[in-house]
């Protein structure tokens, strides 16, 4: 009998932050698989570090990171490839995803190739615009507002025009489009309404206005929210949430 | 010294998907708040019922249900009231809260009262909408989609505007709008590609695709996932998903 492949939600980074769910399935999963860069450390893998044993199998799935290009879908052939062979075994395997497995995740290559032939069992997590919210102590949408989600690497003019027709909306991966993003938020006269946050609930993360980042840049996994109706937030933004510089 | 005020993220209903962290609080606040119909059970508290022990102290927070109304803001200050008492006495007060406490939920009320007095900490949960599109095993969104999360109650033509310049829409708290909505996605060509929750991650989870709702209303905590660029998605949802009528 084939083994269950499961994509597991981890959450945005703490470790806390998983779910009740995820924890019992990563704790008792024989194969771990996680996607990992050419170098350094899997983010993923990081999450999940402290409840993992040494009598689990762990298949790191190395994705070459390109900026602005999807990884080419050999690497996901490849990948599927392998689990399939431990699926095949009789193993169940976890898969590893930061945030939630279907919010924007990579998960989706897999699920594409594997779903079909081996049961599939999909574990939400907490997204990192929630998580971003909680950090900034503001709602990302309340009563009847439209939010809207906005990959940073969309276009300044049609950029511009989503952010003109919702209300409240979080700009995300947003990473070396930083500089662009914050001129046409300056533009809009949105700076006072937007707040940056990286590394959310992490040791290191950063929450503060958009308007105190002075670096020119940002990493891949940093968010801007922007919340229309209530300028004021913004600056009643507590000191102890705005940790200046980046280590 | 002052007691600690939590806003406890607790998903989408299903007890697996609470986060480690709200687990932890959830079990040792001494007291535990949360919104209460005028009738009938809470569902934040049904959500949280197997962690609670006799020992805690339940404060109910009754927030009459008023169709298209949001409560009186009075509702808000009493609950604040009663809370502020607790947490003067030096009792941690956790408030549960479904889903995700910032996202579109009313733990803001109560936050907005409080948090400049009391210590405060949110804890984000998993989101209907994530835990939608695992149900449904298909992306909530991917690559470079601009996801638009739209209310119920939104008057159609501004509906239908939001709708056709979006990648992936969530519309969410359909209730009594179902119908209405229903006949806009017909207008729109877009019920095809379009998706039906109920009840998401509970026993008596409902997936449908749209065409396939018999019923001329829904429940209040009820969504539609459309996701125009995969039609092909709807029809491939499986039949262990699709599971009839109300029971």
């Amino acid at each position: 009998m084939s083994g269950k492949l499961y994509g597991l939600g981890l959450g945005p980074g703490d470790p806390e932050l998983i779910t009740l769910k995820a924890h019992r399935i990563l704790t008792t999963a024989p194969v771990v698989a996680y996607p990992a860069p050419d170098t350094g450390p899997s983010f993923a893998r990081q999450i999940a570090a402290g409840y993992l044993s040494p009598s689990q199998l762990e298949v790191p799935m190395v994705v070459p990171m390109r900026v602005e290009r999807y990884p080419a879908q050999e690497v996901y052939d490849e990948a599927a490839a392998t689990l399939s062979r431990h699926l095949d075994a009789g193993s169940d395997v976890a898969v590893l995803c930061e945030g939630d497995p279907f919010f924007y995740g990579s998960f989706m290559y897999l699920f594409e190739r594997l779903a079909g032939r081996y049961e599939t069992e999909m574990v939400p997590g907490v997204s990192s615009i929630m998580a971003g919210a909680s950090a900034f102590g503001r709602p990302l949408a309340a009563r009847n507002d439209v939010l809207t989600v906005i990959p940073g690497p969309l276009e300044s003019d049609e950029m511009q025009a989503r952010i003109a027709a919702s209300d409240a909306v979080a700009i995300i991966k947003v990473g070396r489009h930083f500089n662009r993003i914050r001129q046409l938020l300056e533009k809009m006269n949105l700076v006072e309404s937007a707040g940056y946050l990286e590394r959310i609930s992490l040791p290191e993360q950063r929450v503060l206005p958009l308007s105190a980042v002075v670096e020119d840049s940002a990493p891949y996994f940093s968010i801007i929210l922007i919340y229309k109706g209530q300028e004021g937030w913004i600056s009643a933004l507590r000191p102890s949430q705005s940790n200046g510089t980046r280590p």
